[in-house]
This record gives structure tokens, sequence and C-alpha cells, in this order.
């Protein structure tokens, strides 16, 4: 049996894609979608207030085609507090308006990279990044994937050194898109259908396509790569919601 | 031709899986609603009586992302009763309000390991794992699963033995996780589409994603396991269902 | 090119799988549902005549699990009645409260196995099989299923002979069933999306589970074996069809 | 790189499935379906006149199981021809009372097998076969299907002589059926997503299965063959369509 | 690791199909149908100024068959244009009527081919392609794709050498239809599900099966190519909108 990689785990994540029901959105008064909107808004108050806290992050995404028209992610020490937070934003006036597209349930993930004697969750760079506050990039990317279980070509079936140097020059390519990209693994298994979650941060777009496809070419992703569904969207900052539901 | 394992079969087992249509929900009246949560309950208590008496079990959860809002597991000695259940709540007034999202059918199993000379349905230790109270856990964790049979990865020709030893060492991972997470395997070959499922229980959510982690680095998991959709949820406890459909 | 194997055909097959839409069927009045129960009952009248007759077999199951709410198997001498039957019901009161959730269109087939000299079609035995009367068992069982033709696993690129020697040992296994389970294979190739559906009859549900297993370790359905949607359900005898259906 | 082969070209093909949705259409008043049956059968009318002046053909059969209730088969010298009759159809009121289940679009394809000095569109039997009239067989079976590139198994690896041995042989068969199954076959790279389409028409149900077992046996099927779903049905001639449609 | 091929990005891309809800389009008075396909006109006015200020350029086209009744291909400096554009339309009276059948995200892409020392984004061959005016061509076919990573036929893992040769005789397929097909690439990844959009072009619909299919039969389709749906079409002129809509 190969010996199963160590990970770091920080905030639960939720990525909840959700399409606007336009049609009955237009039918309500303009009173009865201002009311909408305000409900919606003091949800984000509450979320930017926990954010300030420490407690958690969130970021809001229109979404460009037609997988969805929005995507809300969220961030929080528990896994109830996922719950609670889908739950209120379901019960909202808004969410009647709402289809649900797509979801994403994980954790943010780190390969525990430190020298034993030393508790990585004291750590404030790892901690930095197991709890983290999502950028207020203009463009996000998600989308889930796999490590593959087929034939000759099955992750798990390699040591652990292997698959070590096959990650450390993955990451290689990684880094050579700081500053450009900021990227945010979270794992999956046991939560949802692909193994782990890629969210994405950039403020050019095209860099999301010049890094996911230079690492195509690696042979992690080349040979073990399964992906599921891309998304990409650009940022919805709080003072444009109003006019992105203007109707 | 390989030799089959041996199994033991315990309660018929219903995984129901619902969303809340919260738009049609919030359009009753509150003593409609209030209506309808009464009888629910009254419905859950009947299912408490039925465990007290040890003729059944059951378990509620809150699902967290799209996939469903709630989860119902029931256990019942007869795949009648399952079927009575399912249609005594789908007449219920709560049922209107909800949207079937995904279900599975199965029942409790064991590899049976006792010696040839002994009635395993007649000894405690086994009773207690066909017949089981399912655990007041603070999280649930349900995925369906195949062996596979591809090309060279085909668990159904290898020889018993080999499977047997497979398991074995799958089973120590399993082990290592007692007292943090809680098992139940329902087999459903002729049941439903996949060849088992697997619920877990645990108080910390994280240990899910640890032990199904780990396994899959085993080869049981890494040649030979094909895995369904994974469903995650925290504990609805009777007295927060109340709380879980205000509006 | 491979020797194609010699079919005997019967009665033609229609599997209808139907989910009832209790929300709408409740808004009904007790006078309406009660009308749209006899009419129902008025159609199976017509089929337990045309059973009485031996010009064709039904069978109604209930459904567990969110798959469908009940099953309705058909036999009959002509595709057009199949049709026939299918449109008449869908011009019933009830079926507007029902929901299509899967059919499957076959014809009941065996496998020739007399002597060249003798017309199978005269032989009463066969006859018995091509021509059946659906048992009134508790529990049904039925999922569709495929030879598979993949890489080194080939089923239709194998010789006659090894096929038949497969079969033959494949079969051994169905008749430690006999008495327990009752097997109905219907051909669909060229009539629906699978190549078989096999429909197994008992009055033990656990037997379906037994078999189905055990089969899955012989070579026929562990290398060339690929299978469609299992649906279990239990028998919905006319008596208990306005029970069923009461709300 | 492996020669392509050379096909001739026909009139272009729309299959179009559809289900009726009777609720809705049992809601009409009995004039008012009149009207729209009355209208739908002057849209037929046309066609019969379009065929009549050997400008196209059409065919009309009610669809065996859930897949569709009835399925529309046109067949016109031009793409736009097709969409226009399509967007009539949609325009009618019967069309409001049907729910599109599939559809194929495609061209009467024949493989080139003159000589390369004759303009076989001036031959008369190459005509014949590329802007047919479509038969009034009693039942009607269509199929999408690709040719398999998939490890080993890549017709289109395939050297040209290779492939050309291989139809052959295919051919052999069909040929048997001569007199039993007219084969219409569209080729639709580019315009669907299979490579081809099969249309059978017969007057022996059993025949579709015979023919589609038996080749399934050919190397061409057995290991080239991927199939898409099968639909069956009878013919529902002009003169029956009120009948199909009554409530 | 295998060296990642260099692209060339142009303009941004949504190709999105809808299909019309007839039925309530029909409800519509003719006054409320006028003053949508007024609205929509107005908005095509406005893609039209932009397309002759060189800030973009789109297409319409009316789709055959059941998977869309139109497709709208957008061009876009931006991603948020996109992003406006598909929120602009989602929000006029006539989306309301409209179905969301697919859609697809992409950018306009090139291989490098230009010496290294010319900056390809300046020279004016290189910016009619990256920003291109699509062309009113009578049919349009659009599908997206992936190059292969399946055992050993694995595109990701050959060498740049052996890509570019292989690359270099499928364009020399493409360059034989020169004049009677104009091919538009997008590049998706990170972007879509696929890796690459293609668009076709033609005023001769047949010219789309004999390039795909000829296509099909080189090494870089036959061995690497991965497809998804395939779209077909008519060119849907302005002037011929209000007939199309009209019912």
């Amino acid at each position: 049996m190969a010996e199963a990689a160590q990970t770091l785990d920080g905030w639960y994540s939720l990525h909840d894609f959700r399409s606007v029901n336009w049609t009955a959105w237009k039918k309500l008064s303009e009173e009865e979608r201002q009311a909408a909107i305000h409900e919606f808004l003091g949800l984000v108050e509450k979320w930017n207030k926990t954010q300030t806290d420490g407690q958690g992050s969130h970021a809001i995404y229109s979404i460009t085609g037609q997988k969805a028209d929005f995507m809300l992610m969220l961030l929080r020490p528990t896994m109830e507090e996922l719950n609670e937070i889908e739950n209120e934003f379901n019960k909202t006036a808004l969410a009647e308006y709402t289809i649900p597209m797509y979801s994403y349930v994980s954790v943010v993930e780190l390969s525990n990279y430190l020298p034993s004697d030393e508790d990585p969750y004291e750590n404030p760079h790892v901690r930095a990044r197991l709890y983290p506050t999502l950028p207020q990039a203009k463009y996000v990317c998600f989308y889930p994937m796999d490590k593959r279980r087929q034939g000759d070509d099955n992750w798990y079936m390699l040591p652990m050194e292997e698959r070590r140097n096959l990650m450390r020059s993955h990451g290689m390519i990684g880094r050579q898109y700081a500053g450009k990209v900021k990227q945010i693994i979270t794992g999956s298994v046991g939560f949802d259908d692909y193994e782990w979650g890629v969210t994405l941060f950039a403020d050019d777009v095209l860099q999301f396509k010049k890094l996911v496809y230079e690492m195509r070419f690696d042979e992690v992703s080349a040979r073990y790569g399964e992906f599921g569904s891309f998304f990409v969207g650009n940022i919805l900052a709080e003072d444009r919601i109003e006019q992105f539901l203007h109707v």
C-alpha cells in the first residue's frame, strides 16, 4: 500500500452556483425587488463582519455563460456554519428567484511540508493559507478534479517518493504565476464527488488559460489529472449587485 | 470461476435525499406550515417507537450543498416496510414541499467471519451490527461504490484468497479510526445501481476525509474502487427540525 | 466473424416505471380520485381477461426508492399491442398524476437448445417459457444489461464454443436458485438501449442479492457483464392499489 | 494518415421525436383539439405533396416506451427546408402539447462504388437511394452510431483496404435481410453527436432484432461499433393520427 | 514534461444556444411580441455598431434539430463585456421566452508561428485572425473538443516536435477547404469544459461533413480527438428575425 500524503486542513468551503430566474424576478414590483436586494445585502454585511473578525471569508462573482449567473464562495471554521449560511440564503426572498446550478463542499487543504517537530497549525505562514481572506481579484476560475486511477495511470498506486517528485515539478509551474494567479486548493475527499476543488483568482483572465494549459503538459495533469466542469467569472462587488439585479 | 464471498444480511435500508421547495413552503400560512411540521414529527415519533422496540432505526441529517437539503436514513426488517414508510412520507403535507434528489436501497451487510459450526445470526455481537441503532453522531457521510471490473483491474476475477488478503489490509485502516468513525456497510447488488452503500458517522467531520483519503491509497480502493456521489451533512436533531423549516 | 447465437422469441414486453405526482393527486376531490382509480382498475380488469385468454400477461409492483413509485410489466403477442396499451394508459385520468421515470422495450427470449429437426415453437415446454404467465411473487427485480465489447474483454469476438461454455456454467448458478427465483430474460437488441432485460421474481427479496452477487464472480458477468440501473419492489396486488393511492 | 472513404450525399434528414403532454391536451375543448389535429394534417398534406413532387419524403411512427410518443422523419434537398419545417411544426397548436425528446440531423449517405469515369449522381439506381421515398413499412427502428476510436480498436487508424474488407463482409449480413428490412444510412459527421444514423423499416419487427444482433458478432460492430439509443415504433398512418390523439 | 505550445489570444467568445418557448410566446399579444422583437433588434443594432467600430463581432444562426432554436455568437475584447451582453440579453422581454440549452466560453486562439523577434500582436495578418469579423456565411457548425489523454493515446505526453508534425499535416486538410470553409478556433482551457471550440462557416453545408470526416482519418483526430456535441444551423439574417419569431 502506498503511503498517504499528509494534509493540513483549514476552513470549510462552499461554492454555491446559482442562476437568476429573470422572468419571475421581473414580475416583482420594484419595491419587492428592492426589499429582496436589501435583505441579501444585509446577509453580505453579516459575512463582511465575520470576515473582518477573522472568522471566515467570502467572495461573489458573476459567471459567464449559461452554467450559472453568479457564484457565492464561503469559507467558515465549521461544516455547520456552511449549512446554516446555505439555509439562511435559501430562505431569503432573493433565493426564490434563483435556480441551484452546482455546488461544491470542501476544506482548504495544504500539504504538510514543515519539519515534524513544529506544529504547523501554529505557524503564521501556514495559518494565513489555511484561513485565507479571499482576494478581491477581477476574475475567478473554479474547477473540481481527481487524480486518475486507470490502468497504468494510477496515481494512488505510485510510491510516495514518485508522487512527491511529480508534485514538486507541478508546483514549479504554479510558482511561475506567483503575483499573477492566486490559487486556493480545497480537499473534498469524503465531502463531494471529486477529490479537490481548485479556485483561481487573477486580475488578467487570460492567466487562467495560460496556467491551466501549461500545467496540462506536466505529467501530473497529462497522465493523472481528471477534470470536472470549469466555471469562469467576473467579480461582483457589493456596490454592483444592485445593478446586476436591476431589471 | 472465483468463489463468491459469503455475506450476512441484516435490516433493509433506505437513504432518502430531499431538497426543500422553499418558495412554495413560504407561500403557506404559518398555520399550514405548523401543521405540516407537526404531522412530520408525528411520523418521526412513530419511527422513534419502532427504534425503541428494536424493530428498526433511523437518522435525519441536513445535507451541505445543493445535492439535497436533508437525508432520511431508515432501517427496517423488511423491504415492504421501507416501501410503506416511503409512501407514507410521500403522502404527508411536508413531502409536497420537498423535491426527490437521490435515494439508495440496500441491506446491512457483514462478511461472515465466524467458524462454520456457529450460527452467526445467533451471535449477539453479529446481531448488534446487523440490526444496529444508528448513532446520534454530529456528522454523516454517504457514498455508493462498486468493485471495479476493468481490463487488468477486475476484482471479480481475483481468487478468493487474494481478495481476502486485500480486504484484511483494507479493514486495518478502518480499525485505526475506531472510536472516531462508525461505518455501516450496506449491500445493494440487485437492489440499486452500485454494489454497496457506505454510511459513515463521526463527531469530527474531518475524520471522513482522513479515512476515505487514506483508504484511497490502499490497493482495494486504488485499483478496485469505483465511487458514486458523496453526500456530507450535519445531524438534524428532532428538536431542531422546526427551526430548520422555519421561514 | 463469430457465429451469432440462435434465439427463440416470444411475447413482446414493456416495462413502464412511473412515479406518482402526489401533490397534484391530493388536490383532486375524493370523487375524482375514486373515478381515476376505478378507470385504472377497469384497465387492469381488461388485462386480466387477456391473461386468462392466454393472450398476454402483466404484473404490477410498487418500487422502493425514488426511481419510481410503481412498475407495470406487460407481455403481448405484438409490438402494436404494447403501444396501444401504453397510449391507453397515458390517456387515463390516473396517468395525468404519474411521471414517466423509465421504460424498457424487449421480447421474451430463449436460447434455442432443441435438436434442429424439431420446431421449438411447437414444444409445450418452450411455449410455456416464451409465452409465460407472470408469477404473483412478493418481490420483483429488474435490470437491463449488455455483453461487454471492450479491449480484451469482447464477448462478441469470442468463438461460439467458448461463449457456449461460459453461458453453461453461468446457467448452473441460476439453476441453483430454481424454486427461489424465477427469471425472465427479454432481448432488446434493436428495441432499446441495452441488449437484454432481466426480470427476477422471488418471495424472498434477499435471493435477488444472493443470485446477482454470486453470478458477478462468474466470468460471464465478471469480464463481460455491463449493467444498467437496478429496480426492486414489492407486489402491488389489485386489491391493494386503492390503498396504495389513498391519500 | 488513413485515406478517407468517399461518400455520396443525398437529401438532408431530420428525425424529430416528441412526447405528447396528454394532461394539457385533455384540458382543451374537443373543438380546440380538432382544430389542432386539422392544422397538423394540413401540414402532413403539404409534405405529401412535396413527396409526390419528388422534392422530399417523410414518415410518421408512434414510438413504444417512454422515450417518445411519436417520431417525424423528414427528408429534404436542403438544410434550410428542414429548419423551416421544424419551425413551422413548432408554431402549430399541436406542438404546444408535445415535448421534444430527441432529434437527429444527418444526410442520406452512400459509399461511392461506381467507376470513377461515371457521375454517380446521374445514375438512376444511385439517385433512387440518395433521394428515397420512405417506405410505408409497419415498423421503424432508429439508432445513431459511431465507429470506435479506442486503444487498439481504432477504426480511423485502419488502412482503407482493411476497412473496405470489413465493410464488405458487414454488408453481406445486411443483404441477407433484403426484402425483409430496408435500411437507410444517414451521415451526421459535423451535423450531430454521432457519425451515422441508421433507420430500419420492416413489416416484421423481429427482423430488427435479428439483423442488429447478427451484425453485432461481425467484427465491424463487435470491435468498432459504438451505439446510441435505440427507438422502435409502429407506423402511424395519416388516417390513424386522429385516433392516436383522441382523448 | 512536454513543452507547452505557445498561443496568441484575441477576442473573448461566447456561444449562447437558446430554444424558444413557443407556447408562452404565442400567449403574448401581437403588440407585446412586436415590442419584444423591437427591443431585441435594438440590441442587435448596438452589436452592429460595435462591429463597425472594430470592437467586436457577432453572428446569429438558427439551429436545426431540438438542441436549440438559435445561437448567438459574440466576440468581445474582455470577459466583462461578454458577461454584460449575456446579462443584458437575459433581461430582455424576448429572453423570457427562451430556454438556455448550451453555452460556450472561450477566446480566439492562434498558434504562434512568427519569428520570435517580431511582436505577432502588431502583425496585421495575425490581428485580422485574432480580432475577426464573423462572416455572413449561409451555414454554421460548432463543436467543442479535447485532445485525448488516455492510455497510449496521450497527446500531452507527446514531445513538442511530434505534436508539431501531427498538427502540420492536420492543418493541410483544413487548407484544402480554404475558400469553402472558414474556421475559427477558440481556446477554452480554464474557461469551459472542453479545451477548444471549433466554429465553421460555409455556404455549402455539406463541406462541414466532408471536412470533419476527412480530418477524422488524420492521426490528430483519429487517435487524439475527443468531441463534444455538434450543432449545425442556417444564418438568421437580421431581416429574417421577425419572420423567424412570427407566430
